[in-house]
């Protein structure tokens, strides 16, 4: 079902979905989804991009329907979907804390600790993750999938939860304590094993993810430019470790150097007050697309 | 988990929600749903209403978190529940035809008949009701759940779909044909056997089955009335079957009648040339809330 | 193109679209306008319903594409399409007052009368209506066709509009002066020729006709009931002209009866008060589908 | 200001906009709101209508630039406004509590009693009603007007609010606890002095609060019909006293009866099963627009 | 009607109009659109802005009450309006087609070229465009004026219809077959022959066409910055003619020097394996507002 | 209540919050709104932001509820808040007018000036402001709180309103005119005196405001780069006074300069036809996050 010289690329369609296009926008890959929307339009003709589910991307990679796909660790695990990963690509990082399952149970619930599940039942949209990790506990539960809105039901429908969540404060609402984290999950680029083995595919695969990686690197990072008397330049440089490696040029006006460099951008709020201290004139901050080491 | 002299009923929550509440309200229970939608308000203090997925209504009854609720007779059978069938409540029935689960393939698939799935691949949301079908039929195939957009995955990820339809219409624009009818699925309203054996409880529940009727009953149904000479009285109903055991009161107008008879509201359309034509006047069709014979 | 015995009707698509279909719907027929909208379901065989724009209805009915159309009398006109004409349907009325095209200009315009536009330059979207107008005034302008939002281009880009109105205040808040009516215009139910000479075609539209109209006379009428002492009656009567040829019954308490009459709603707020000054007991007032005499 | 022969009415703009205008069209008068919702369109010549903020509508009432006007108790007390009020009008009434104004502090503040707010800042949208309740229990304390989301200052900004409620939920999301109730309040309708003392004034606003009246009493009510036997009449009555004063009819066939009447819709879920049980049949709800005693 | 040192320019509302001012931004022009949308700010003294549907804005230009405006090429040809071209902006490009008006019949159709169409009724937008293809083809055929939903009319209306696309896509959705291509259509700066007579406007103008290309080519086009050693830029230039013409500066590091270019952004996705394999290091990619050779 | 080592900013909630929150990350500081808006996540553990209504913020932090705020110069004066004014911050600057509070009457109003508001009644949000102006003119006159919608007042509920107004558009829509201005505001960083003297606060709040103002600076600048023969250097820089300090770098093709210089965007439109002329090639614009000299 794979043609020779294409590519195919699942994307996860729904709520991550115009995160992922607009990752893939500033790699170079510009894709319009039309009202149709499984089968987008994508500015490559190497490429073919199919939007599905998060869910279900590892399984049509692994069954080849798919040559790779942008998808979730968490469901790669949920589906023990075999295939090459081919890197963390953090495409959608609302905010700096990682995304977890965790066992949850009501805030006045008996439960401490994963022994105390015995004989219960659990709802949860990672029926297998949850039953490997009952497993690993030695503790007998029921599973049941859950179609949605899991939190409402721990304190009605069944007795703990195993939900998603970053910082908590969904859980919190809801009235629910987090007793255990069965998995922590990012982003992932992944490949079945035969089109990684196929050396067209994989340059194409491994070219996506060079810029695909340098596009997310620009997210964090900024330029930063700025004027400085050449006999304050070593001195500043030693007092700014931030600024390593910065790209010196000489002004046509003696005596002055102009400094430019690339850094995180988180940093750029304490460093700047420290570089007007260090003599630094006209600094300017740029946004990036693309940063390759 | 459940309290004395409390009915605990599960109402679908999505696509199904509005239409759920607007019949309840109809039948006399209102509803309001606020922003934290799984536990609404009912203005019956013998009620307690919870909005939960279809798919998982007849679990939670089952295992008698739920007293009874509303949900599909497809979701009965995937979920094998065992649970009591008070009767069916068509409470939004869009189109004339019923709900079906069906096998479709694309137009050009060489797939003719349940035997051709043999060693294909399946995507459905009802596995369980698929596999008893391939069993059935003595075929081996794979089936996967389904998180959605089922229709847009028979041309290049999976062989065949198990898909629910009622005209066909996203189906044939899809390019998909059906092989089969798998199953066909009507709103039940169901009850746990413990809740059903609780006098008070199968008191509430018939209760509830009998304004709901009525309000059902009511949707389809219109109020006629019209003024007649008592003479042309036996001559119309004779010939109108549809007028059959109207409500006839004499009107202080000697020797003129009034009709009033509750009929489909599909009849109406037919039924108001004919009525002129034999003699009738001041015909007035009105809406009706409830309709108990 | 036409099928035998399926009439093929007409419905104005856009912003009438809903109106007509609540109004064909309080006729008995249910229309489902599914998200391709040209081709909507109707639950009669006999029917087969389109949606197209107002201003192009009475060019297809006239072809014969379609059997018969409901489209305002102005675009009739602009077409002059050679069609019958079944009746006036009032099907979307929000004010009390008709709508008009008309001729407008900046307030501060020297243009007083038709005879000012002699050389001048008019835009708007009924082009032929505006020509006819011009030559039964002997006055020679141009006349261009307005792509929308005609009312703005009075201040620069033209001298003068013809544009649809019905009380006036969007062109008052565009600082426009009315000059001249052009077009009253109300909506019609039109047929072409030949399928109002087939008799099952014609036989067809006129039960549509005389639904539709019985629809749009409820809409206009509400049931009005009382009880009253026999002695009172003539009395009431003879004072309350509106309540002319109401429905009396004799109510088993004896010297009652039960007064009913079917009146316009908006002589209710007037009557109601008088009903009580006249010994009325127990009026109600109650909602009607279809009214026909 | 106010002119010979018209009426002016305030209606309250914004959340209660709709209801107050379907309330007005249920009794009668039909209101169209253009894009510039101030002062609509009302198909009564004798009635100008102005939606205004419920906030203000007593004072622009008292000072007569209106001549009448619905609003809540609770702004009229804040205002401190001098009118007469011609009754009480539940027009939005979504659950069947009272809307509250309450003093709420955080669950675990040591404020539990008005005594406790000594030295204390306090935020709310009705000062005055604040102040005046302070001064009634000796206290003082800083009462700060609150130009929305009162609920999420208590946790930080201020020590305590006073805001309005129905069923308490929102203010236990926000984990606050209610100390005490200030005033309950209901949307009444309101006449300045000088209108009050015109009779043609006073005899519209009569006729308009009848009006009103009878399509509020009409929300809570429906029509119910049935037949039965003469010879169960005595004995239905007798048992069931929600059928007081119901109209009699006889049939044409002997011995039976046509028995109608108005009721609570509340009671009927509670009414039909009994109905059945006492032999009526041909059991019909249908829904009323006004009721008038 | 024009203004001395005021340049009236037209640019078209709807759907083409937020592309169209955020390209004048981009050229350094900022439009504020009010709800009153006809006449936007612009921050520009001697520019004022008209927003006119596209289909007009050539006929306005060319009658002098507009100076000029960005249209597409279809509109110019389809009013036959005499104006000086500047040149092609093509400001709104989600594909890499250009935009083409085509004869499209339904696939099952036997027309199959243009003389098929004689005695055919043929529904377009652009009924002159369509009547000279036709008069080129000696063809007589009827064309109509379709006020849009074109697409759905070719199936039962008309026999085939003349209308836009881009991909094709929406015409094959439809079970469309193109039959021809009549016009390739792309945006154009436009100007009235008497405006660009006069030098204070036609200076005004060639200032704008220059800024707008500048912020057109910028759209395409991406900043490249790297570091390398001056020993492997030859190779890297003479290897990697996409580079061609960078700026070279030397840095203060001996031996190295930083490498900036601008190029194509569509090129970025090959050139940057390159240039790493190359021994370019510290690449990155920065976004342009302007380009301006 | 003010935490260690925590700085408590509160920014305007409502039409100007998402203008605030684009700016603080223009500045470095992210953050992130949940439905739960009043206290959202911020990247910074030394920060606590809380989003409250513009009207509030100054008292809030006068009370040392919040250690500072962005406010407009208005609610300060209106509230009479005593703070420390950092500085001014125009983060939402839609056109060029700054935002005033006007005195505004009916177009034919015979109110000429302040005097002739003895006696009359005042509608406005800012009563404080009103009434201190009417004191300065010796005047007396009813103020009263205006909860929205001033401007359709003024022309049958109250003789004047004080409102805000940038272009005064929506005055003349309203057909008010403009009697005096009250006051000029625009957007303030404050603090409260004691968070002043706090040297880690003080010196958090002088990072904030360098940031900030640093993001301001840049939107309304851009970057430019050209190349230039070395001879043309001396002629541009002295015709061209905007490039005034440009950095000037050597390229490594000799006789050849790279110019560099941050100029206001406003000025680009009118620079880069004399750049051009200049003899400068290889213009590009560039955009910029920070700005700081």
């Amino acid at each position: 079902m794979s043609l020779k010289d294409i590519l195919k690329l699942g994307l996860p369609k729904g709520s991550l979905q115009d995160a992922a296009i607009a990752k893939m926008a500033k790699a170079g890959f510009h894709i319009i989804v039309s009202s149709r929307s499984y089968a987008p339009y994508v500015d490559d003709e190497q490429l073919m991009v199919r939007l599905i589910r998060a869910q279900e991307i590892s399984r049509y990679v692994e069954h080849g329907y798919l040559d790779c796909g942008l998808t979730g660790h968490d469901w790669i695990v949920e589906n023990a979907s075999k295939v090459h990963e081919v890197g963390e690509f953090q495409f959608s990082k609302a905010t700096s804390q990682p995304a977890r399952w965790v066992l949850a149970v009501p805030e006045d619930s008996p439960i401490q600790s994963p022994k105390d599940l015995q004989g219960k039942r659990i709802a949860t949209e990672v029926v297998n993750i949850t039953k490997r990790y009952l497993r690993k506990h030695g503790v007998k539960a029921e599973v049941e999938f859950s179609w949605g809105a899991t939190e409402v039901k721990a304190h009605e429908l069944v007795d703990a939860i195993v939900e998603i969540t970053e910082t908590g404060s969904s859980l919190r609402a809801n009235k629910l304590r987090i007793v255990d984290t069965l998995l922590v999950s990012t982003p992932r680029l992944i490949v079945n094993h035969a089109s990684w083995k196929d050396p067209w595919k994989r340059q194409k695969i491994e070219t996506l993810a060079l810029l695909l990686r340098g596009a997310l690197e620009a997210e964090s990072k900024v330029g930063l430019k700025m004027n400085l008397q050449q006999r304050d330049l070593a001195a500043l440089l030693k007092s700014l470790p931030a600024l390593r490696n910065p790209t010196v040029s000489n002004l046509s006006q003696s005596g002055w150097v102009a400094v430019e460099t690339i850094i995180d951008e988180k940093v750029v709020r304490e460093l700047i007050p420290q570089l007007k201290a260090a003599g630094a004139e006209g600094i300017i901050e740029y946004p990036l697309n693309k940063v390759v080491y």
